[in-house]
């Protein structure tokens, strides 16, 4: 059973100014809370209907069992998936380190489902740490962590506030997909820096093109104006891996 | 002005019994809406708030002004924006031609976000020619539409009941993207064929995955399980541009 303040908190979830401000934020669906149980990020609460918590053979903290009617209630999905979790923002101690890293910036990727995939094809590349301009949609928006596929437990995804100077502060080519740049078949990448993708319809603002030292392109073969940015995205990290 | 029978009909198109059966579909937004009036593809109603109609210079037929908040009411968009046509559906005369094009062959793609992402990925390739599987996400759904960004007026998408025999029928190579496939890095693609993408969570199915002369695979890096269907075939469809 869930409790009347449990319904109404749950649901808040729903809107920016709970999981921008929370502490803490809703997972859902059987695939990415098994994967965080298996992670050091914590759980704060688990709702699952009862088959999902019989077929589970470890100890589960915090679970409460709804009925099917409940987790309708409470889910953020259209289809809601047998558990939803409600769980800690995890707070990196480490610093970021861009030396030998390639780093993806994000300048100000607005579609939720846009970024959860980025993050996600990035993880599939083996990329681990994204930042991003303020306003970058918000990682812990219900619709990018769903679309993230769990990739958001590997890659850290960092709002940084002043991209400019931490640029300039780092001796690493800075690349940048530009429409104009250089095609990405005749581009040699190196292993480490900075990767910029801009907004879906403004592309990268000003203070950043002025730092791009490589700008790529994806050549356009037929008549579509762009590629959608997810897209986009991971066609630059294929041929970045592929060398 | 719009009368009640109209906004019925419009509103019904949220539904696939009335975009599947009917011969026209929904086409929303100006930049979309300007593209097809440059096109040969019919319109038969056009409905516009006053300042879209003005800043058009050529004669508009079949328009009807409506208010904010008509427009508002009949939009299938979450953020309705200034213009909304109803389309004929058009009958392709010619043959579909495989000898010198690829065609992209999808197998059960579901989502309608991900099937105009491919649409447009493939037109940004050049790309003319989609042949789907019946139980793929059908081309006239709103959603669909709306996320090819104009790219089915330059792609052609068939529903082909029997994709084996037409494979069987046809001496071209046949692509696969199957997780266990050689490297796309190491991969020579020929400039025609068929190119197949399968379903976001079953792959391609057994009677298509026999026909496959070339698996191919996206190399996985990092701990992400799986791509985005339409990230994956922008991928694949780079490196196959790229040679």
């Amino acid at each position: 059973m869930i409790s009347k303040n449990e319904l109404k908190y749950i649901q808040s979830f729903a809107h920016k100014k709970q999981w921008a401000q929370e502490s803490v934020f809703i997972v859902e669906g059987p695939k990415l809370v098994e994967e965080l149980l298996d992670s050091d990020w914590e759980l704060e609460a688990v709702y699952c209907i009862e088959p999902w918590l019989k077929q589970w053979s470890q100890p589960m903290p915090h679970v409460t069992i709804v009925s099917e009617q409940e987790l309708e209630r409470i889910s953020l999905l259209q289809q809601p998936n047998q558990v939803l979790a409600i769980v800690k923002k995890k707070q990196y101690n480490a610093p970021l380190t861009f030396k030998g890293n390639l780093t993806l910036v994000l300048d100000g990727i607005q579609d939720p489902g846009n970024l959860g995939t980025i993050i996600r094809t990035f993880d599939w590349f083996g990329g681990k740490q994204i930042i991003v301009t303020e306003d970058t949609a918000g990682l812990f928006n219900p619709k990018v962590i769903q679309s993230t596929m769990g990739s958001f437990l590997r890659v850290r995804v960092e709002v940084v506030h002043d991209i400019p100077s931490l640029l300039k502060s780092q001796d690493l080519p800075v690349y940048g997909a530009i429409l104009k740049g250089s095609s990405i078949y005749q581009t040699t990448f190196k292993q480490e820096g900075f990767l910029i993708i801009g907004n879906e319809s403004k592309g990268i603002r000003e203070d950043l093109i002025s730092l791009i030292d490589h700008a790529i392109a994806i050549p356009q073969f037929g008549g579509a104006e762009s590629l959608n940015a997810a897209v986009a995205t991971g066609i630059l990290l294929s041929h970045w891996k592929g060398q």
